[in-house]
């Protein structure tokens, strides 16, 4: 009954620290201007530059696009030839990534037979026993057929089964045969998703009209929201030089940075157009160099035989890398960083306390008003000791449970201060 | 000697506020009600509801589709014609993204030549001064030869070396050639990674049988573990017309959301579908409208002179968008959470100080007692003024070092605290 | 006047809470501890092993790749056939996934015809009254044409309309065709971006030659930076056999992981390649087992028809999935770490006084020290309680104002204080 009244009694009591008030200009001073310092820090640096205050969410995109423009080339494989898109593009759809051809080494009317290696340092022989028959070389062009053929008048090489004749790809053309592809223009239609914030937008912007996007070209001063880019205007933006890459082609990225902060107007969230070449122009190890890759056009000749025409091509792919976070104001997330710079402003006033007891004159006056020394209570008996490390264990593991179900211990420890 | 003596006793004094207890209803209240609303809200909303105290990942996914069903078309280019999975999925693997053909311009026969021009407001022409030779226009078909030719009896356009016939896209099929693609079915295979959580999982999960995959579709009421999908479901899902979306093509995502709460059971942890279209439907832009891609068949007639089938392919571009966080209980980010409210438990005291020491009749009673005031200390000297900005100036670079070294900085306070 | 003399008075005003000091070993000790653990905490984990004082940002990856190696099959549909690059992989570029062929049912010479459907539970028919014209079953071979034939001379199929000769996928060869796959090598150049912190870097790293890229192959123990791959060193090292797996197909994925401290030197930014089975092997639906996919190749035969090679592609899909997180010092992240724990040296305090107050033999003494107690003011007037039950709601009401808007009125309250 006594306690049940004592309980309701304290429920009702406040307790608020006594404070000692030292009017001092010096410490005075110090205190708020450290005070300012940290709240401006906030105010500035977390609200405004960096929007901790904001909750944030990664986007999702869906990217198509589409390549424009014809090319001319006049080799003795194929005589006068013109590339359209639907040659140049492979493969012919148009996704996140798209290669344009740019340079190749035609090897025309391949056919399963058997044909001498191409001359190399694992190839070369001198007679029948330096070819071992059903040996793949896995950087070789076939299988070995176990013989060692004339490849010119003064080499000889291991016989391959294979497609033959073989490609031969020691000299690249230069300059690339399809270097018209510098004019060429792609229309990247990219729509992008914010699931958490249910946000979606188009980079083909609401006010751009059908008339403007059939003529326009991105350019960055004149027209920076035109979908639609020159090859060669963005190998340029990029540092690259177009004629250079085309010979034994790369990887460039066209970046879409979808970075938007939606506490400000759905207008101001567009997308931000950067490109940069992808793979590394100055790599020492030649293998690594460029980028190419082989297809093949199969035909069937007038006796039913399998024929192809094989390509190695050279061009440039380029990735549509679409990235960004959009940022929204939560309320949590500004109790996490507004309680964060709360405890450094409980800071101030122990670098404040550090200084005026330490520093200042009076710091002896000052120490004898702010503590209140109670008598000494020595308990040097080695029982109590004992007795003390026990308890101090079992509260260990009541610290280790808080750690992990505080909220609980929070509200028992108010009911248990009442007792 | 009597340092040493004078710190170790420090090292075992306690420190506790001495505080000042308001025993008043009114205070009391008011300091209980915020208290409880800051824990229930820690409690309800941060723990239950957004599950801030568990540490995130976000999924590492790999998908494989594949799509059935055949379809019958009968047009004059083609005659009656059979489409199965080889020919209308382009290209024929099925990855995170796949392609079906609904709609098409067949242009067979194309070998390089001379022909003129489709007519539009660049290629149309008076005389041959209006052609340049070796012009190749980024919007036109091929590289102009000089010539002005007849199109038609009344037109005259430049004559163009390129893939000849060209293409004449004006006019697109409706309704669409394959609308019978809405009965296709296509089976999605989605397994997810959490690395930081070494969690695996697959959509068709451990349940589900063979004989219950083959004949099964999904629907979200009686089917919805089933990843066999139904095209024209799927679209109807995301509020679209597939005899309609069928003509000019465009692109739908079939999202896999994997939000999973790894502390719950594991069986919990399956993906949610939805569908939605990606493209912007309601575009006033006409040129950007639909989804489709130019793609060729090549083939050598009997002279060996190569011709192609060029086939201007519309469609539905579906892309499977794998996405999710999963959470797991974290100790690190429960104490972030638990600390940042904690903050603002402090600020509890702030508030009800605030009242009790503004709004109360007893103000000036409690301000009394809870300040202890001494007496103010003038420091109008200049001299001294000078030398505390200095200190002011020095303390504020130890503090600037504090935040980026607070950890060192504090178990010296402690050692300092001492001396 | 009087006001403002007061206000920049208590500008000046320094307070600092007045403390009890007592001088227990036993409860010195056990704060200290508490202290300790908890610093100790801060450092070892926080700082040490989770590195929560850096920001962090995900990784944005380009990936090319090229395989190489040769493989001759000996089957009765094609003779002795050698497949190179530009024949086995599928679609011939070679981006972030790739799939090499192990295994194939050919079907070839098919044209577009009329043919009796492979038998099956939906299929097989007795009469012409069990086919409907015009049916396409979604998971048959064409169109019905309403017709039931012999398929052979105990089974009678409907008939549908399709290209004919129809494949009959029941037998799968085993062991696998290009089971020689095992010894192809794959090539991965990638090049990462962290856009936060403008960090580049290639998986082939700047003292790698051109030499030793010619002739090296990944092994975790003697060659652990070359990035050419051997297929079935991969698919060992992710526990599988490649014989096996090379039958029915499967999906494998590179991972690379770019983990990086960028804190720390640049050289040690390098990925960690690790491989595992993507699909589930085990997998008790049979349907969904392994990895294949149609395509076909288009020929033109003496009388302008068009006929196609289909094959049935059973291979492994090889899927480089690069992921990361780079970490780098950042004020804003440290401070909210180090706020969240300093929130719990206060908590140290509540602690250490629950049970100093609650568990020690002087608690009584201790008590009448820290607290001082103002006479209870009853406040039981009915009416009293009615206004200050709308004071709490108005006070409620400025706290849920203060989380949105806290900056601001925190600054008010440093003004209202002097008031």
């Amino acid at each position: 009954h006594y306690c049940g009244k004592k309980c309701v009694g304290c429920l009702f009591d406040y307790e608020t620290p006594v404070m000692l008030v030292i009017s001092s200009k010096r410490v005075g001073a110090v205190f708020r201007l450290i005070q300012m310092l940290i709240i401006a820090y906030v105010i500035v640096y977390e609200c405004w530059i960096q929007q901790n205050y904001q909750e944030t969410d990664s986007v999702v995109s869906s990217v198509s696009t589409k390549v424009k423009g014809t090319a001319v080339t006049n080799t003795s494989v194929l005589g006068v030839h013109v590339w359209d898109v639907a040659e140049y593009i492979i493969p012919p759809q148009g996704e996140n990534s798209f290669f344009v051809l740019t340079n190749m080494i035609v090897t025309p009317a391949q056919m399963q037979s058997r044909c001498p290696e191409v001359p190399g340092p694992t190839t070369v022989c001198l007679s029948d026993s330096d070819c071992r028959s059903g040996y793949s070389n896995v950087r070789g062009s076939g299988v070995q057929t176990g013989l060692c053929v004339n490849y010119s008048a003064s080499v000889k090489t291991c016989e391959v089964l294979s497609w033959c004749p073989l490609e031969n790809d020691t000299e690249i053309p230069e300059p690339a045969l399809l270097e018209a592809a510098e004019d060429f223009t792609v229309l990247i239609k990219n729509s992008i998703h914010y699931p958490k914030f249910k946000f979606r937008k188009q980079n083909i912007l609401p006010h751009i009209n059908s008339t403007y996007l059939k003529n326009c070209t991105f350019n960055r001063k004149t027209d920076p929201e035109c979908p639609i880019f020159r090859m060669g205007d963005m190998l340029e933006e990029a540092g690259e030089d177009f004629r250079n890459m085309a010979v034994k082609g790369g990887a460039m990225g066209i970046l879409l940075d979808w970075t938007c902060d939606l506490d400000m107007k759905e207008q101001l969230c567009v997308p931000k157009y950067t490109f940069s070449r992808l793979d590394n122009k100055n790599s020492e190890s030649d293998a690594a160099h460029g980028y190419n890759f082989r297809y093949a056009k199969y035909f069937k000749n007038s006796e039913n035989t399998e024929t192809r025409t094989l390509v190695k091509a050279y061009g440039i792919r380029f990735d549509v890398i679409v990235f960004g976070k959009a940022g929204k104001f939560s309320t949590v997330q500004a109790i996490i960083h507004i309680g964060a710079t709360l405890s450094f402003l409980s800071l101030v006033n122990a670098v404040c306390d550090w200084f005026v007891l330490n520093f200042m004159e009076k710091k002896n006056y000052y120490k004898k008003h702010k503590f209140i020394h109670l008598d000494k209570m020595e308990d040097t008996d080695a029982l109590v000791t004992m007795i003390f490390l026990k308890q101090a264990f079992r509260l260990h593991n009541i610290i280790c449970s808080f750690t992990a179900n505080f909220a609980e211990v929070l509200m028992l420890m108010l009911l248990l201060r009442c007792f």
